[in-house]
């Protein structure tokens, strides 16, 4: 008999280059056996999924050195949980996207994990090393991509996309591990 | 003849007593000959006051540990200077307020920082030892101050209040050396 | 039949009030029932013990506004393990002290949850609201402890030890059952 | 008559590619009419020319997620200035060189900030945006490098250096100008 673990992501997207990334976290989410993965933009959240699920993925594209307002809308609102506890012991992880290859994006990821501890949940890194193209932005906290200047049908790129699946794929063995020791 | 130097501050206040901090340090500026300080909530920003003046000072209150979204916003909407380098070689200084002594306040001073140095703006510290009621938070990168659950009639307290009027001062007497100094 | 769970401290303590905390901790893990818990200061590390840990759980003392040089010293060693990958997976946590109430101890605290995350660890925060004296320092990634300009037989005090042996409890509890998971 | 600014740059170099980054901000600061720029590395400094400078610039390698236990320990030492106040409204700087793109070259970018915050100097960014081979790896807060698993002799690469030089231009005008002011 399986774990079956439910395991939501939250993220905002500005042009779209985020939400592709979240679609491949998602994609990687639901690759795994006995996981049920949802999405949700922070424009249309399920609180009552959010409250159930076993893990909380979250991602915002970095803007001006930060977490986009729109995602730190969502995070704002997440006081409610924080107060009764809600989200304590869950897992949780992190991704952002930017146009430039560096720098601030690990602003992002810093603030993601500040979120999870606040909630008191654990968080779960990349571990990917950065090599072979895969992790080729060199994070660890969690998952940095890049998309240049055009549409997200072509931006970010087929190296970030699979570090986005392999992502939700180790998010997900991580989950039903530790539902199991429940 | 004294320098003139015209410095402004932004925050956000959910509640009022960020505000209350804002005010005191704009307080503080005003109180150094040859200064004009300007004071905006970020819901009524005038940016060609902004474009023009000599320091910027962020404020934003700490909220699920990082600045408010409200901040936030007005953070993303100056990706425009950013984008023109508009604000290259002001100088910059941050504080923020929340209802916890310590931890995450120093999340939102460390993106206060980053949007600062994005922006090409050299960052001015608070530069107070932790000791005798002054900086009794004990940050170093900008002001953290602290509101109890009450009224910003009452809270932030007087300590509090003292260490923002001599931000302040230090801030607008950096600005004038700035000034002077081109 | 119980799940058996080693756990390992280690810590650099420059005047022994982070060495105090260190052994709160351990006397915490070492509480909880199918745990051993090993203390190991940075002088004197085995780093077979570490290896075969199923949780870890770092400690320095903040100076000038990060983690020591000595703990530093030990951080930068793990390049070993980091390159075979011998720590993904484990549990981590961390603790700091110092000698102000806030600030800066963030940084240090961001500073070991980046090496947790780069070792490919899953990080366990304190999850404890700052409240009727627990948390007093008000942290969330994970365990800030303050002490006077005193012996370490006096400082820190009573609600740090028991921040420090709760969090021990906490990260035992959680250890175990991410074992049990796998 | 011009003004004459004394400028330092301390750094620390486990293998030499730092220490190329070093010499290149110093070629930079050095290139500047009226500027007297001095380079240590952390196993000489010269406390005294550090104290009668009017900026020093920080740089370390990132190892295992933050600066060099090397750098560290050169920082640690800086307890003593601090306490007399004597780098109070000094200018500084920051670098830090790794064989990733990116990542957590961040962390040490913030702590070399926190460090100059701490002892209350102004903090200049690198203020180059990531474009045309300038700035490649997109930070802001200062200026990362990355060398390639070689000699220091053939990485970092021209680009890295010509940012290193840029960088040294830049602070040596900002501290003539801050001099000047005064």
């Amino acid at each position: 008999m399986s774990t079956n673990a439910l395991i939501s992501v939250v993220y905002h997207s500005g042009y779209g280059h985020t939400a592709v990334v979240a679609n491949k976290v998602q994609e990687g989410l639901a690759s795994v056996e006995g996981v049920e993965a949802r999405l949700f933009s922070v424009d249309d959240v399920d609180w009552d999924v959010l409250n159930a699920s076993d893990a909380i993925v979250f991602g915002a594209p970095t803007y001006m050195g930060g977490p986009s307002a729109g995602f730190k809308a969502f995070a704002d609102a997440t006081a409610k949980p924080w107060f009764g506890d809600a989200w304590k012991d869950k897992l949780a992880a992190g991704f952002t996207n930017s146009g430039s290859n560096a720098g601030d994006k690990q602003v992002t990821l810093q603030y993601l994990a500040t979120l999870a501890a606040q909630q008191g949940m654990l968080w779960i890194p990349l571990a990917v090393k950065s090599a072979n193209g895969l992790n080729r932005n060199g994070y660890y906290l969690g998952l940095g991509t890049q998309s240049d200047n055009d549409s997200p049908e072509v931006t970010p790129g087929d190296a970030d996309k699979t570090d986005a699946f392999n992502f939700g794929v180790r998010i997900a063995q991580a989950t039903k591990r530790w539902k199991a020791g429940a």
